[in-house]
C-alpha cells in the first residue's frame, strides 16, 4: 500500500479543515498518510441539498487531480454527498463520513443519536439513513438550533451540544452519539463525559474505517483501477 | 395557476425528450401546458452515479432560467438527480418521474417491478427506494442487459421487455411494473397487452401528479416564491 | 376517455359529500367530469372498523349500479375501506382517499403527519399504513380528540387543528401533514398558512391522482371490462 | 370461564366446517367446549378481497346472536376478513387464523412459508403481513395453483402441496410452513412428515391460542361486556 | 401426549418462581400437568446480557435431566437466554416468554409497550424484537426506574407500573402492555384495571401457547427425539 | 493505547486460530500488537446455536484473565457469541467478527451476500441481522453445503466457494460477498478476483474497524475501567 488518505472537505471553510485535521491526527500513518484538503469550489457551509450537490462536480475533479497519489478518499460532509458519484471514477476504497459513521454506530450501543446543526439537515440524514437500511436503529436526530453567532461561540456551542446529546439519551433513547457534521471533533471527549456515552467524530470515524481498508486493500472494484 | 409545466430530460439526447413528449401528450393542457426540455450539458445517456450527480448543477441553473415561466418542474431521469436540490430552490412544485412512478405504483398492485436498462442502474434504485421508504413492495428490480445495438432495435427491445417483465411478474410476484427509464414508452402499451398487468411510463406518472398539484397549488414550501 | 369520475362517501352525511365536492372543484373536467355520491346505507359517520367494513357490500352495488357510466371511483373515507374489493369488481381505476393521500406525502417531505379525528381511528391508520410499507416515514398520527359538540364549531376545530399539527410538526418531525378525514378540506389552507408546511386534503389527493389516470387510460387490470 | 368457543367459517361449505371441527377436536375443552360453524350468507369459497369483504356484516350478525353463550370467537378464514370489526363488537377473545398462524410460526422458526390455494391470494396474503409488521420473517407465499377438480382429487392435492412447500423450504428458506386456508388440515400431518419441517394448520393455531386466552380470562377490552 | 410442561426459571429466587407457578395456576392441565422450577445456578436476578448468558450452560444441562418427562419447556427469562439453544437439544417445544409475549400482543392490539424493570434491559429487548422482526409494531419500552428496596414494596411497586404503563399508553401510543419480567404477574390484573388495556404476564402467555402447542403434538423438529 | 488486541476463537481448533492469524497480520500494530488465542474450552467447531451458547461462559473467563494487558477483543465466530455479553463485562472496545462485517458490507455495495458453511447457520445469522437491523441490505445467505471431508480438500472448497458466491452475485443481487466463517480467509483474494467484487473476510473487518478504535481510545464506556 503507497498513496495518501485524501480527506476532502466540500465547504471552503479552512478552519473546517483544520479541525478535521486535528480530529483524525491519531490516526495518520496506520498505515497511510493523512492530507486534509479544502474544496475551493465549495460554500462557506453546507446547509441545503442544493448545496450539497453542487460540490459533486468540484470534488469529483479534485479528486481526479489527486488520483496517481491517492491510497484512498474520505468525503468530510455529513450527508455523504458525492460518495458514491466518487466510486464510480475510481477503483480505490472511498468511504463518506456519515456512513462510516453509522457504522461505526451500529457496533456501539442498540440505537444511535444525531445531533445535527440545523433542522433542515433531518431530512437529508433521514433520506441518507434510509438509503442505508438503518432507520430501525436510529434514537432521533435533533437539531442545536443555533444562529451563526452562537455558534462562533463555544460556550454557547458545548453547552448546546450537551443539552441536544442528554435529549437524545433520556428522551429518545440513544445509546450512542453522533455529530452531525464534520467541523465539531473538538467538542467530542467533552460531550463524552458528560453524558457517558459513546460520541463519534464521523471524520475519525471515515479515517480510521479508510485506514484498515487501506492496510488490507479492500477496494469495492476488484482488480480496478 | 398560470405557466408552464416544464419536464427537463437532464440527459442531452433529442431522442429521448422527443418520446418523452409524446408520451405526456394526453396530459397536456390539464391544466397546465406542458414543455419537455433537453439538458444540452448533460450527458447523451446516464449510465452511472457520477454522470447523474453531474447533471445537477447545469439542471439547476437551467431551472433557475425557466423560473418566472414555471408552473411546476418534472426531472426526467430514473433515479430523480437533482430533485431535492430543486425543492431547496424553488417553491413551485417538483417531481421525479422515480418516485412518482413508485407512488402510483403503490396504488396499482402490492408488489411493483422494475425493469432498468442496465445492472449497473440497479443499486441506484435500491438505495433511492430504501430512502423512499417503499423497499417492502419492490418484488424485483431486473435489467434488460442490452448492448447499444440492441436497444436501437426496437423489435430486440420490445422482446427482451417481455421477457424480463415476465420474470418479475412469474418469478418475482411483481403485479405491476415501472420502466426505469425516461425512453422507454413506447413499449409501454405493448408491454401491458402482453403481461396483462399493469406498466407504468415513470415520465407519465409524473406529470399526471403534478398536473393535478398545480390544478390544486400545491406545494412543498407554502407562501413561497 | 369518457364517463364521469365518481366519488363515493361512504357515511350517510351529506354535508360532508358537499364539502367534498367543494374541496375537489379545482380539479372538475380535467379530464372527467366528477360526482361526489352518498351512501344512504352508511351510518352518519364511520368511526370503527365495524362501521368501516360494514359499508363494502352497499358501496360495492352502488358503484355496481354507476359502472356504466364511471370513469373511475374514489371511495372517500380515510382508512380505505373496500378499495381492493371495488378493484375486484371493476377494470376501471379505483383510489382510497388514505392511499392517495400517503402517496402524494411521500414527495412532498420526508417524514408524514397524520390528523385523525378519534384516537380510536389511529390503529386502523396504522394497520393501513403497514399494509401499504410506508411505516418508516411516519411522524406520527395525532387524534383531535374533540367531542361532537366542539367539532361542529369552525373556530374551536380550526384551533385544534393548528394545535394538533404543530406537535406533529414540532414534536414529530413532520414535514408534511394530511388530514386524517374527508370532510376536512375547508380547514386545509389556513392550516397550511399557519404551520408552513404542506398540508394534503386527502379527496383532493385521491381526484387528482384518478384524473390523471384516467387522462392516462390507466387501470390495474389491462383489458378489463 | 363460562361459554362456547365459537369457531365462524365464512364461507358456505359445510365441508370445509367439518374439517375444521375434525382438525380441532385434540383442543376442545381445554378449557371451552368448541363449536364450529358455518356462515349461511357466505360464498362457497372465499376467492377475492370483495367476497371476503361481503363476508363481515353477516359474520358480525351471527357473532352478535352468539354472544350470550361464546366465551371467544374464531374466524375462520385465511385473510382474517372481519376480525378487528369483530373487536370493536365484542369485549370477548377473538382471533383470527392467519393472525394467530403467523404469531405461532413466528415461534418456530425464523422464516415462514405460506402455501396458497391461489395465486390471486397472495396479495391480500402480503397486505395483511404488512399490517401485522411481520414481512421480515416471510421466506414465500406459493400457490398450488389447482383447478377445482384437481383440488376435489385428495391425491393430486397432496401432491401439489408436498411440491409446493419444498420449493418454499429449499428455494425460499422457509423453516416452517403455514396451510394458507382453513379447509387443509387434513394433509397437514403427511405435509409435516414428507418435508420435515414443522407445518401450521391455522385453525388449530387460533384455537389453541384462544383456549389458552378464555383458560386466563384475556380480553382486548378489559372490564368490557 | 404425556409428560410435564416445564417451567424454567433462570435466576435462583425461588420467590420468582413461586409468583409464576401462582400465575399459571389456571392453566394447569389443559392439557398437561406444569411444574415450575429454580436453576440453582442461576444469579439472584439477571440483570445484564452476561448474565442471562451464563445460565445458558447450567439450564441446558437442566432440561437434559428433564428430558425423559418433559412435554415441553417454558424458558421464563425475558430476553428467552437459551431458548434456540433449546432447540438444538431437544424435538420437544420449547417457548421463550418474550417471544410468546409479543406473540399474543401481536393479536391484542396494534402498538404493544413493554415495562423493563431496569433501563440497561431495553437494549436487551431491542435486539430480540429486532430478531422477531416485529419492531414496527412496538410502541415503547419504558423502565421502572425502582431500586431493590423499592422494588421490595409492592405499594411503590404497583404505583410506579401504573405511571410507567399509563406513559407507554399515553405517550407512546400502546394499546396492549407486556410486563417484561418473570416475577410481575401479582400485577397485571390490577394494572389492566387501571389502564383499561390489555396487560399480558409472558409466562402466562407462554405457558398458554405451549400447553396448545402439546394438545397438538406440534413441534419445531418434526419425527425428532 | 497500551495493550494487546486480543482475537479470541471460540472453537478449540488451532488450525483456525493459526488462519485468523494469518488473515490479520497485515493489521498488527496498527496500531496495537495482535494476538490471536484458542478457546481450549470450546467444541472443535461451532455449527448449531447451542454450542455457540456453551462458549459464553468460558469466553468470559478467559478475557477476564486477559484483561490486564488487553487493549481490546475480537470474537473471532461468525455469529458474535458472547460479545454483548463481554461488553456488560469490560469498558474495552469489543468487536464481533459478523457485525464488523456487516458493518463494513454497508459501505461496499449496496446489498450483499453471505456464504454460510452450513444451512443451519442461516437462521442464525438471519437473527443476528435482524438484531443489527440491517436485513434490507440482504441480497441472500447461501450455504457451501459440504461435508466434512470436503471441506478438508481446498480444491473442492474453493471451487464450491466461487459456485456460491456467483449464485449470490447472479441470482440474488449481492455486490458485496461476506465469508461467514471464521476459517476461510485463505479463499478470500481467489474469491474476489474470480468473481469482482469486494469479498471480506470477518476477522480481517473486525481487526481493522478495533484498531481504529483503540487508536482514537474509542470505547462504548466512557470513562469505564
Amino acid at each position: 500500500m503507497t498513496g495518501t488518505l485524501f480527506v476532502i472537505n466540500p465547504n471552503s471553510s479552512d478552519t473546517v479543515t483544520e479541525g478535521i485535521a486535528e480530529a483524525i491526527a491519531p490516526l495518520r500513518n496506520l498505515p497511510a498518510p493523512v492530507t486534509c484538503l479544502t474544496l475551493a469550489e465549495g460554500p462557506p457551509g453546507i446547509e441545503s441539498q442544493a448545496q450539497a450537490d453542487e460540490t459533486i462536480a468540484p470534488m469529483l475533479a479534485l479528486a481526479a487531480r489527486l488520483e496517481p497519489e491517492a491510497a484512498g478518499y474520505v468525503v468530510a460532509c455529513f450527508g455523504d454527498p458525492g460518495v458514491h458519484a466518487l466510486r464510480d471514477r475510481t477503483a480505490k476504497p472511498v468511504l463518506g463520513i456519515q456512513e462510516a459513521a453509522v457504522a461505526t454506530a451500529l457496533t456501539l450501543g442498540q440505537r444511535f443519536g444525531i445531533i445535527a446543526i440545523l433542522p433542515a439537515s433531518i431530512p437529508r440524514h433521514l433520506r441518507s439513513l434510509g438509503a442505508m437500511g438503518v432507520l430501525d436503529r436510529l434514537a432521533g436526530d435533533r437539531a442545536l438550533n443555533l444562529g451563526v453567532a452562537e455558534l462562533a461561540d463555544p460556550d454557547v456551542t458545548e453547552t448546546r451540544l450537551i443539552e441536544t446529546g442528554r435529549a437524545l439519551r433520556d428522551l429518545d433513547g440513544a445509546e450512542v452519539l453522533i455529530l452531525g457534521c464534520a467541523g465539531m471533533a473538538r467538542y467530542r471527549a467533552t460531550l463524552e463525559q458528560a453524558l457517558q456515552i459513546p460520541v463519534i467524530d464521523p471524520c475519525q470515524a471515515a479515517v480510521a474505517m479508510l485506514q484498515g481498508r487501506i492496510a488490507l486493500d479492500q477496494t469495492h472494484r476488484p482488480g480496478g483501477g
